[in-house]
């Protein structure tokens, strides 16, 4: 383990060691774009709005002492701005981007200068005809800003060890003062939405205090001891039912469940808990198993923003928020590199894909926050100057009152790189299958450098090429829908790779190639039985990709359509036979990435299809 | 026409006239039943809540003078006393009960003390520290209070015409002081609730003034015009989006949009507006082909207590307010008087036995506000001391922190004879059957008398005996369902009445018997292909009842349930072969009536069954 590693979660032990940013490169292809257009647009998107909302200059408000008069925005619009700055942190890290430098630098400063002497720092709590400093743990999301705080001076303690723009000390002043306020001998209470956790268990990583991983560890021991009031959607919606330990499968809010588990793993491993990592994989595998949409999305209603019971996923009621999505990915990434279990990575695959890459527009100036399966009327373009009242209900929208996923977004794409492989003892393993360039020194000093050159996930071979000499072992993921794959290594015969994890150790030579070919044809995939309201209906895949039948294509309401054939693909474009309930009719229509949906005006959708 | 009926709606005209409950009164059987409880348990329930919650002592603290200082409950918790007086104006008018009576003056002696010089009645509004009368529209419910307070003052009006209360004389000042500030030259504006429509057209009825139903159709009007604020849940959740002569289906909030709805019927009708009843009718068949619970249930969002979109009918997040239930009977009754159609008395007859009976406990204490259609996981008890913060969760609650549904339902079960029959110039129609006394005097000075004797729906066989002599028609609804029903009539050989109306004209004899059998074996039936929630499932009906699978019965969780064969029925009890998927065995299992189920501790149940 090395605590410079460059990458958001470096625990202290773990089965897997993560790579930094500075370790794995994307160079090409689907998530590069991406990358792209989140540090060209989507970042100065965001700053715009921060400061055109009020978010930022809430800031400058509590410096300037004249708050409450002018604040706007929710309780936790400080934490968009926390969000915001870890985005940048990574950003540059990645880029160096000097423009960037210079915006990240202003923003710390009006941050900082928003501190009160104490270390608190809240926009919207505290001051005369504001409410008191932690008088509402329920709906406050002060401890969550905080969080929010601790994750930005991390990326940038890690991406910039010796900058002197001071956001470090700033949160290291904050998180001293909820160790004071919070720990064994304070307030016996918890924050309604968890976060703080994952913030101080990274700080106490980046730090070396322990203070601030002994404080994380006893916000996730008090959840589910009934600090927090009762409230109409239950305790289980700020996990305040059951304790972590006792649990046994994700509850309530779902970006709220998915922090609380991702800073619970946190705390098992770095204290060598076994139980709790037990019972929190336990938890993962019924969550995924019961209450996960096929896209990898999480929670199941609106009203909530909540996991529903096992078995309850509703297509066209399907919450999904994308920031659910991204703490799916955190908690999955945790016990990856805990465990060092494949379905752990297929899991963030199938989130990345079909979540996190449909929440923004192409242009990465546009949002969806709930990602829906199953849309039933064509929902209108959003206004590209308002901010979205809800969370559904237009196309994805340049902003919203709650406003979390657009940063979250921004965070997660600017840090990509460091979910795509891990090290170990013996080698390097190979999460995520994009082109990019990987090259780690191993503890005994082996260096593992190779570049990944594909086109998945349009096409499935994946051609990893040595660039320096070495023996270490090479491991691909082979994801679960991959039956079939094959593994091949210069002129040795091809090996079958099961679905799971396939090793190679050789003694490299630069120039070395191995590839993996992954079947990313069509499939057919029914349901789980007990999943009602999909009973009767299968969903078509392809590769890591769900496929979604749009009205565009089919040219009626997809309420209509009846897949009668098994989907087909010629020259990259996957079809399949449609009859028309209405109207008798059968035609050839295309199905298309989940992920695109939308881009081509109103439509309606689905991505579960009725078989008769 | 006469404007002496004693019912809670007495049109200007229409093809049905309605009868009061001096005309038709319940004797015995399944509804008789919930009278008595709403009489002797329900009623003191309610006032008890209405006391120790401080919704009643907030009349008291407006009286004083010492608001907002120490009021409790929501906007609209004076509306529950409202809904509460008028259940008691219909009891009292039902028995007579003189402890009754001198609670109802009681308690309008407290609400009319704190009436305002000028009119004005809100406990919540118009004080200093409090909002200014009129200032939020949106969610205020101000004008929805004073609906309600119309509805109290026209059924104590109609029950009492000579009493000295005063309770019209305080809704007469409230609905003048309406008149002024929303009047045409008035504010352009309307409640954010619709209510207090239909309370103004029948205060119109009552009192014989214009000016109330002029107002009452000026708000419906302006209904879509979008004077409210744009929110989160969209101006449809009002019906503020499209102008209720221009919409095709309800949507929105299920509760509101009926109540719209119900007063748009009552102004189209009072003003011969031909258009606009024609447009209503065509928005009735499209919700309830598209939008309506088989269970008459409408509401299929919590988020916004909505109308989701054509076919969205997910069974497990079934809202079904009760509250909208009643809402729609109060739309069916409406176009059923003003048409004369089967199908509304069958739409009113399936929400009334699936809805309204399906909220309370037997013992008339105890209500579920929310009524799913599937339960995954065995809801607990309420605590009985205490106020349920959620619509759903435990099993029947006794109150809500929003408890519109208990007083909903008492002021709907004390003038259910109401709905029963009408008369026209010919006769008498009876929609609904019940043990049942009628005696009406036809427009020509025919009497038209006659008892009804049945155990329905625990059998389907209803017995008609005329009680005086006189030539009439006699017009019973045979519901939809009820293929191969029979009338017999003295020793005419019997005929078979198909569904809708089976009329019999005949000098009738004291003694004479019409007989009309209704199939009520059970039945199964499949739901519409484009309904994606209940594809592959059926469900079992008996009579107007639904039947549900409880796990108490299964021995099983629902969720493993797989209907394998029909129904049958064996000495009263309906059972069926059910499979369950997790150990592959089969056994015989009861279905019992949705309105029964959770009355034998926690338990998942579930209406739709898959049969595969």
């Amino acid at each position: 383990m090395t605590s410079h590693t460059i990458a958001p979660v470096v625990p202290a032990r773990g089965r897997l060691r993560p790579l930094g940013i500075d370790e794995v490169r994307i160079d090409d292809g689907f998530w590069a774009e991406r990358q792209r257009v989140n540090g060209t647009n989507t970042l100065a998107h965001i700053e715009a709005k921060l400061e055109s909302e009020g978010w930022l200059p809430n800031f400058d408000l509590a410096a300037a002492g004249t708050l409450p008069q002018g604040r706007r925005g929710r309780e936790f619009a400080d934490s968009e701005v926390y969000k915001y700055l870890e985005a940048l942190a990574w950003e540059i890290g990645r880029t160096g981007d000097e423009d960037l430098e210079q915006r990240f630098r202003a923003i710390v400063a009006r941050v900082a200068a928003a501190q009160e002497d104490d270390g608190y720092l809240n926009t919207r709590f505290g001051r005369p005809d504001q409410g008191a400093r932690w008088s509402d743990l329920e709906w406050g999301h002060e401890l969550y800003c905080l969080g929010h705080l601790f994750q930005a001076a991390v990326a940038r303690g890690r991406t910039r060890p010796d900058a002197d723009d001071g956001l470090l000390q700033v949160a290291v002043r904050a998180a001293d003062l909820v160790c004071r306020e919070f720990g064994s001998d304070g307030r016996d209470a918890i924050c309604g939405h968890a976060e703080v956790e994952v913030g101080l268990a990274e700080l106490a990583r980046l730090t070396g205090d322990r203070r601030y991983l002994d404080q994380a560890a006893l916000f996730v021991q008090r959840h589910g001891r009934r600090t927090l009031a009762d409230i109409g959607f239950g305790r289980s919606y700020y996990q305040d039912d059951v304790p972590v330990r006792d649990a046994d499968v994700l509850r309530g809010h779902a970006v709220r469940a998915n922090y609380l588990s991702s800073a619970a793993v946190d705390v098992a491993v770095d204290a060598a808990d076994a139980d709790l990592l037990d019972t929190l994989r336990s938890q993962w595998r019924r969550t995924v198993e019961r209450r996960t949409y096929v896209t990898g999305g999480q929670g199941a209603h609106h009203s909530d923003e909540a996991f529903g019971e096992d078995w309850e996923l509703p297509p066209d009621r399907a919450y999904s928020e994308t920031c659910a999505g991204i703490g799916s990915i955190m908690f999955s990434w945790r016990l990856l590199l805990a465990d060092g279990g494949p379905q752990y990575a297929d899991l963030i695959e199938r989130t990345l894909f079909n979540v996190v890459a449909t929440s923004p527009a192409p242009d990465g100036r546009a949002f969806y926050y709930a990602n829906t399966l199953h849309q039933r009327v064509p929902a209108q373009p959003a206004d590209p100057d308002a901010t979205s009242p809800r969370a559904q209900s237009s196309l994805r929208a340049p902003w919203f009152e709650v406003s979390c996923c657009p940063p979250n977004v921004a965070r997660t794409f600017a840090s990509l790189a460091a979910y795509l492989a891990t090290a170990d003892d013996d080698g390097v393993q190979l999460h995520q299958y994009a082109s990019a360039s990987v090259r780690t020194t191993l503890p005994d000093g082996t260096v593992a450098a190779f570049r990944v050159s594909t086109a998945y996930p349009a096409d499935g071979r994946i051609r990893v090429t040595v660039v320096e000499d070495g023996e270490w072992t090479l491991t691909l993921r082979v994801p679960a829908w991959a039956t079939g794959a094959v593994v091949r290594f210069g002129s040795e015969d091809s090996a079958d790779a099961a679905p799971g994890s396939f090793a190679l150790r050789r003694a490299f030579r630069a120039g070395d190639v191995v590839e993996l070919d992954l079947p990313v044809a069509p499939r057919v995939t029914a349901p789980d039985p007990h999943v009602d309201a999909v009973r009767g209906c299968v969903v078509v895949e392809r590769g890591p990709e769900v496929l979604a039948l749009e009205s565009v294509d089919f040219g009626a309401d997809v309420a209509e359509a009846v897949l009668t054939a098994d989907p087909v693909e010629v020259d990259g474009r996957v079809s399949a036979e449609v009859r028309r309930r209405d109207t008798g009719e059968s035609a050839d229509v295309a199905l298309v990435p989940y992920h695109s949906w939308a881009q081509r005006g109103p439509s309606t959708m689905r991505v579960w299809l009725p078989t008769s």
